[in-house]
């Protein structure tokens, strides 16, 4: 079984100035990235716009990005639409691009219909049709839709389903989850503001943002927890908590990818309506990243 | 200028009972619904599974539905994507394929960023960049983003930009709206649930679910309104309320669909991940219709 | 049985600048408001801050406010507690100091056990035991806790449940309601920003924070809807919103007590937490009486 | 200055069957729940129904608790009201009934006015009043208001406030607080359901409502955390989820006394609106204590 271990970061998507995709951009934050004991990496997550791009684009960023992700390095792929079908039809593109995992976020817009039972069906019919093993992929805060424990565990009973991105930050619900699912079914983290957290529970590595940026940062926690060094874990997780929150939830993709300009990666652009960052908020990244040694 | 007095339906997109695409089936809808007093039809809005398709499919389905619409009614084709760049792109092929007017429901995956700055700069862009005029459509229960009073005003300021959906319900706001905006901006109700009282507020018609099932019976709630007659409004509103609840909120496009099917319209089955309704809701919905008489 | 028709404002409770009750203060607002056709007043509701008194306080203002009240005006006093014992003690205080009805605001302290179940037997225990008819309060923004139809339609069939005040400002919900409740279960707007709105769908008048500053304001909407002077009626509503934004949702009670003291009512301080307002928001308050014709 | 490390049972308030206090019963359960190395007892918080009781009656479970309570285990009170007056007043008697600090709930009928300031003000105002240390609760799913990093920690400034109690569940904010207050300020978890994650971001402890029913095992967390047993404390922490859940956000307060009658504690009703479990729950619950060796 493929094993997800460790930390991933999700990739932003580069673009060029006038918004057309600048994969070989891609390709050079891939590389810079391999250099660090990094797990794999997801391709077209919430940070990679997968929003943003038409269904030809995706395809072409699953293809660049595998060619140059090692073929030691896991290559996640978020494939999750609205319909089923659309969710299967990118699915297997991602499969056949060299994806090892798809990571589907749940479908949303008719929230008021995805019930427990429309929500499995919807997963298992994908798991069916997917080349490769399926994580869930829960993001309330974009999605606004946080899929319950239940719901989850129902889900995780399938045989191609093999584990679980949490964005959402409830360690109560995830800490359920993890003593109701079957013992290799594998739960991460889906920020970096609660990876030590979501460790102690049994999740056993994380999907961050911040792993772009800070990738030494995370695998310290990471493996501080691993080596039983609490203390260490404790005080390495707290200090990224600032900087995490500005990549993410606060002013999202557009602050991660000024980071990654002022750190040497390629950030660029998003595509609108994800405006870029003003002035201000630039500066207070920058202090950002000197208090946490990356700058 | 193009006026949006009236009711319009929001169409439901066909599909066979392999979720193929079947637009011989919008067609037969579109000529039966032109025997009412329709202002006109959207196409692919929240009932049309807009986020269901492709975009080959999504410019299919305009085309073939300006086939079908009479001369004489008003065309609306909903083109709202995540990305701005997407959403010109299907503005531009909905013009292309004889819309008269666009509905652009606002972005709305990354939530946190999408400031009144944001939607403001976003709006102008499509509205800059479209050859057809440009409705903004609001509504919260799907996007999870409720845009304010303020944000649409800044928006309705846009020449290019000439009225409003909003299924939000919230009154108080729409008055303030009304209010704020050029007295020319043209404001729609979203649901046949609060119809009249939009209309006593300044909106000047409806894009209805209810409208594909019950024609007559909106059309009964809008003309007695324009002739004065409280009373039979009030009756005409009141009675209409729980089919609506049971075609929209609560049991959603199945639902309508389900009751097109009943009514010898082509309802059919939506793209998972919607589900079907059970026996019991088709005997409810069936008890609806016949309490309206319009079974 | 008692009539709830026509417009109440929902008094403001005075306390001098060491936040002491002044309720000769009170009495003299209830005695210049008299002056308007209003059909009473409500002692207690969210604007009279019940939830800022002691007991005692309470049954005191009850009894104050009774004292000026016109007996041809009706008293309303709030006396929703979280719990149903403390409610029913309250409501018998308020019964024998001489209020016509009890407003009642549902219990929301343990949200997640508010059944319908719950609400129902809460309601009609507070109800049994009421010497005086009860109203039920619903307030959505203030509790966090929105009654749904179902609720309120079971909570009506109880014979001492003669109404509804309706703040959250779902028009839908409030036709829906006024369809499934017995015709002489009396609906109430709850707020002046969709007064009109809530006529047309069969509310008998409104419970209104404007009506304190603007009561021709209020009455001027209420009477041109009742003469079918639809077109009046509409304008005299819009015209008003703004400036009930500014003292409900916006700045909420320290705005309206800012506005009665700028128009020679005594507002004076709320009781802290609420601060006072700002030098910036005296003054759009003041902009916007003066734009009302108000001041 | 006292230390808030460890755990604490949030006390139920006993009811007789006619929902009198029955203090003599609370007593009973202090000295059962005396015998295991618990740091102390909070009385009158959300599971004491602080709600649900007169100013008179909190004052008369103060000073009873407070003659039950040993010597050498601090007492909490709960005396956040809505209004700072009193609040003051509760916290004033609490300190002189013998509570060690007290515990003060965040006001929040007012939701749209409690911005940071008022925030601030409030609890200065409380703190600076206090003969007691004041501990910060933030309980969102009972308040409806969730107050942010910024606030607790401009909060957090006061000397006489001494830590908080977050019932939220937000691992990234209580480490982003943890992270951000001085080092001296006690962050203790509100609930057993993250009690693990809480304690590996810098919490000292927890007030959980299932350490009245599982001390032990609430303890094992606890202590297996200071000793490094990760695996252990894991493996406890897990084991505890679903029999937490169901004792507080599931079935709340009359699950939590249903189990302690099942427990051989004195649990009763609850006072109204809340209705006692049924029979399904009962059997429920009896299962989950079995689970956990407790019955």
């Amino acid at each position: 079984m493929l094993s997800l271990q460790g930390i991933f970061p999700p990739l932003p998507t580069p673009f060029d100035t006038r918004e057309n995709l600048a994969t070989e951009k891609l390709k050079d934050n891939i590389k810079k990235l391999s250099a660090y004991e990094l797990a794999g990496f997801l391709v077209l997550g919430s940070n990679g716009e997968l929003v943003n791009l038409t269904d030809e684009e995706k395809e072409k960023v699953f293809k660049e990005a595998r060619e140059a992700i090692p073929k030691d390095k896991t290559m996640l792929a978020g494939t999750g639409c609205q319909s089923t079908r659309q969710t299967i039809h990118l699915t297997k593109k991602a499969a056949s691009s060299g994806a090892d995992a798809v990571l589907v976020l749940n479908p949303s817009y008719y929230k008021g219909l995805m019930s427990r039972e429309a929500l499995k069906i919807h997963y298992f019919a994908v798991a069916d049709a997917s080349p490769v093993p399926v994580i869930v992929y829960n993001m309330p805060a974009n999605t606004g839709l946080d899929m319950d424990a239940e719901s989850i565990t129902a889900i995780s009973a399938h045989e191609n389903i093999i584990g679980l991105k949490d964005s959402g930050g409830n360690l109560a619900k995830m800490g359920e989850i993890r003593e109701s699912v079957s013992p290799d079914f594998q739960v991460l983290a889906g920020s970096a503001g609660f990876l030590l957290p979501a460790l102690t529970v049994g999740a056993i590595g994380g999907i961050l943002a911040l792993a772009n940026i800070a990738p030494v940062q995370c695998l310290q926690v990471y493996q501080s927890f691993l080596k039983g060094h609490m203390q260490e874990a404790r005080e390495q997780q707290l200090k990224i908590i600032a900087l995490n929150n500005a990549v993410t939830r606060k002013w999202g993709v557009p602050a991660l990818k000024e980071a990654m300009d002022q750190l040497g990666l390629f950030g660029g652009p998003s595509r609108k309506p994800l405006l870029p960052v003003d002035e201000q908020t630039r500066k207070q990244l920058q202090q950002l990243l000197e208090i946490n040694n990356i700058l």
